[in-house]
């Protein structure tokens, strides 16, 4: 099965040579800047296309559409013509299968990785869940396939766009939301000079207990405690920094209700 | 040095064990409750003793007091008669050192280590940060080393009482607001029955990127990205969940002002 990657972005660029290594065929990359098609086409050893999207390979049977959520649609219509036949796969967490035959092109899936990317690092996707969609069956067990060739099967799902969906909120709390957090953490002790590495065990320790206890029954801290004199000292030290304020105020309340509940 | 636990929580539950095995000699554990003293001495080998505070060893150099913040004043003035020459140091977050003198007793010093602990699991402190504050630099020099003999030199600060509440501030964002958003993640999944177990590869990730970027730069997610379509959307999906709504809504605003700025 011939491969081509539609996007070299984060997630394309950790991807690609994962595929590659568990014995994918990639025939090309295409990206719309040449700089960066060509950044992971030297990686996984195969051909850059750049440019208009109609310009990449037509000899591809499966192409994995990593790009913006917002240009999808319209990357699908630009492609379609000369690859009738072609699985085409997005990689979106909280876009629909049915875009696929909005944008006229039929035989369209989802192969989602759980997962946030950077360019500098390299992901170890033996861990990491994926959720498959597709139109046809065969599509389907054809991507569950792919999806084993780079994890375990227990982390191989066949998910609907809703559940998929789902799964895209609840990756925002425990990812974006939780790195937030570090950041504001990161930002109370740069003001006073005071070094964010020291934080670095304690994360990793708070995340390790996620594998032995639910998150809310690991819970710690003032606001669990309704720890008033703490909570309010701290208040106090952030009454001139009115963003932080409002996060602590919104979280400190949401986790006591959480434990009323 | 002889070494006595006035408390048997999690943090002393975790300290106790680790002094012992550095080589420090803890002569006795002392906890309100008979279960609690006696499960934490039985851990450490030592006596354990129960009841009223006053009833603990007169004979320890170092009493190690981690007890409620809101009784910690009370144990000192209580703890005084009788060891008016001990060192006594609490291992608080966001109390004061001038805490000693107001309870009367005038050798009082924090040991305080940055670190979440629970009685399930045993941390390793060779990498936790300890910070170290004293009323009499002599003291101050003898828990330093003692910081020294549980983990590496470069891990054990000297602190201001001011210092020790912004880090204490900081480690409620980095680990308890943090922990929090995972609890609203296994929120958001187990309401649709899917498992939380695919989130932990991701999270793991979101803490390994911290290694090499500051986390602000590593952010991701549709709210750096002022990705509207996937805001709404994932608003409109938290719409009957007032709670996790205003999660979303204040961490979204304050991760683009953060950007902003």
């Amino acid at each position: 099965m011939k491969i081509a990657f539609i996007g070299a972005g984060r997630l394309a660029t950790n991807l690609a040579p994962a595929l590659k290594r568990a014995g994918g065929e990639i025939v090309e990359v295409w990206s719309k800047t040449q700089a960066s098609a060509q950044a992971l086409a030297s990686l996984v050893g195969c051909k850059a296309c750049w440019g208009r999207v109609e310009n990449a390979t037509p000899e591809a049977d499966l192409y994995l559409l990593s790009v913006k959520d917002s240009v999808l649609k319209d990357v699908i219509s630009e492609l379609h013509a000369g690859r009738e036949h072609a699985l085409f796969a997005h990689t979106a967490g909280s876009l629909p299968l049915s875009l696929f035959a909005e944008a006229g092109h039929p035989r369209g899936a989802v192969f989602y990785p759980m997962q946030t990317f950077s360019k500098e690092r390299s992901v170890d996707f033996a861990r990491v869940h994926f959720f498959v969609e597709a139109c046809e069956p065969m599509d389907c067990q054809l991507l569950l396939a792919l999806a084993r060739s780079l994890t375990s099967a227990s982390n191989v799902h066949e998910t609907s766009s809703a559940e998929r969906r789902r799964l895209h909120l609840a990756a925002v709390f425990a990812c974006n939301f939780a790195n937030h957090c570090f950041a504001l953490s990161d930002d109370v002790l740069r003001a006073a000079g005071l070094p964010f590495d020291a934080m670095l065990p304690l994360i990793e320790e708070t995340v390790l207990k996620l594998r032995e206890l639910p998150p809310a029954q690991a819970q710690t801290g003032p606001a669990i405690r309704r720890d008033e004199n703490v909570i309010g000292m701290q208040r106090a030290m952030l009454l001139d920094q009115p963003r932080l304020l409002a996060v602590y105020d919104t979280m400190t309340r949401s986790i006591q209700e959480l434990s009323d509940s």
